[in-house]
C-alpha cells in the first residue's frame, strides 16, 4: 500500500490528533511518517525557550513573544492556546503549504485547540486518543462498582470530562496495544482518502 | 487484527456496497468472511427461479410471488427492486438478527436499492466500488479528447451517470488491483469501528 495514498486526491488532508499525556500519540504518528512518505508532522510554534536537544524547526518553531503575537495578529495561527507560561500555536502557512505538496499533515494538539478547529469548522479528521486505563475505568465503573465512594467520583470526573471532549472528534481509538492501535490509525487514514467529498 | 472488529460495539454495523457488475464486489465481501469472523453477507430474497448449483439461504432465500409481496406488505423489506421480470429484496429481520449477534452485515445492492436505503436514512456505510476503466475512461475524458466525438459522449454520459450516484455514497473506491482494492475496503470496516457516534 505504501505509496499508494494520496492517489486521487488534489491535496493532503489534514489530521487532528489528540491524546491525554503518555497515551503514545507521537509514536503513533512517527510510525506513519516512517511507513508513508505523504504524511508530516505539523512542527507547531512556542515561546518556550529551546531545551537541550531539541532543534528549532523540527521539534518546534521557537519564536519570541513579540513573534507569536504578531503571527496572530496576521491571521497565521489555526488555532493557538496558552499552556501554563508559554504559548503553542499551529501555523496555517505551513499547514497549508504540505497539503499542497501532497501530504496529510497530522496536527498533535490537545483538546483545547482541537476544539478551536472544530469550532470554526475546519475541514480536518479529527481523532481522539485514549489510554487504556480510561477504558479499563470506564468498564470498571459500568460493571463492578466495587471501589470506594471517593475513588469512583475523582475517576468519573476525570472520564466524565475526557469523555466529554470525545463526542467532538470523528474517531476514538484506544492504544492498548500499540500494534494494534497503529493498524487502526492506519486505517483511518486510508478510509478518509476513500471517502466521498462532496465539495 | 482479525478477531479484534467489534470490540466496543454494542451491535454490528450494516455496509451498503454497490458497483457494476463484474466489478469484483461479491470476491472482495467473501475475503472479508474469510479473515473476520463478524462480517456476514445479507442473503437477499429473490421471485427469480434458482438456477441448478445454487442453494436456496445461501445464494438467495426464494421466495414465489406470493410470498414475496406478503414481506413487502409486512414492511419486512429495507429496500426491494425489480430487475427485468423479478424482485430483489433485502429483508429486514436477517440484518437485525445478525447485527444483533454482533455481526456487520454487507448489503451487495445495486444502486437503485441503495438509495432507497439512503433516501430514509438507513444507517449504513455506503460504498460504492468502480471498475478500474471508469477511473481510466475519466481521466481520459478530462485531460486527452482524442476520442472520436460519439464515443467521447457516450461514455461521458455513462461515466456521468455513475458518477452521480457515487456523490450519494460515503466511500468510493476503484478496483484497480484486488489486493489494493481489498487492503481499502478491510480499512473502511476497521476506521467505521473506531468512529464516534452520538447517538
Amino acid at each position: 500500500m505504501g505509496q499508494k495514498l494520496l492517489g486521487n486526491m488534489p491535496q493532503g488532508l489534514v489530521f487532528v490528533l489528540s491524546a491525554p499525556a503518555g497515551t503514545g500519540k507521537t509514536t503513533l504518528v512517527r510510525m506513519l511518517i516512517r511507513d508513508f512518505d505523504c504524511i508530516a508532522e505539523s512542527v507547531s510554534c512556542t515561546t518556550r525557550p529551546i531545551r537541550p536537544g531539541e532543534i528549532s524547526g523540527v521539534d518546534y518553531h521557537f519564536l519570541t513573544q513579540p513573534e507569536f503575537q504578531q503571527k496572530i495578529q496576521l491571521g497565521d495561527f489555526l488555532e493557538h492556546a496558552q499552556v501554563f507560561d508559554y504559548e503553542y500555536g499551529t501555523s496555517r502557512t505551513f499547514v497549508e503549504q504540505q497539503q499542497k505538496a501532497g501530504k496529510h499533515v497530522f496536527l498533535i494538539i490537545d483538546t483545547q485547540g482541537a476544539m478551536q478547529l472544530r469550532k470554526k469548522n475546519f475541514p480536518a479528521v479529527y481523532v481522539f486518543l485514549s489510554p487504556p486505563s480510561l477504558d479499563e475505568l470506564k468498564m470498571r465503573l459500568d460493571k463492578r462498582k466495587t471501589e470506594s465512594q471517593e475513588v469512583i467520583e475523582k475517576r468519573l470526573s476525570w472520564a466524565e470530562k475526557e469523555l466529554e471532549m470525545v463526542r467532538y472528534y470523528d474517531y476514538h481509538l484506544i492504544n492498548d496495544e500499540l500494534d494494534d492501535a497503529y493498524a487502526i490509525l492506519r486505517s483511518i487514514v486510508i478510509a478518509e482518502e476513500h471517502k466521498v467529498r462532496n465539495l
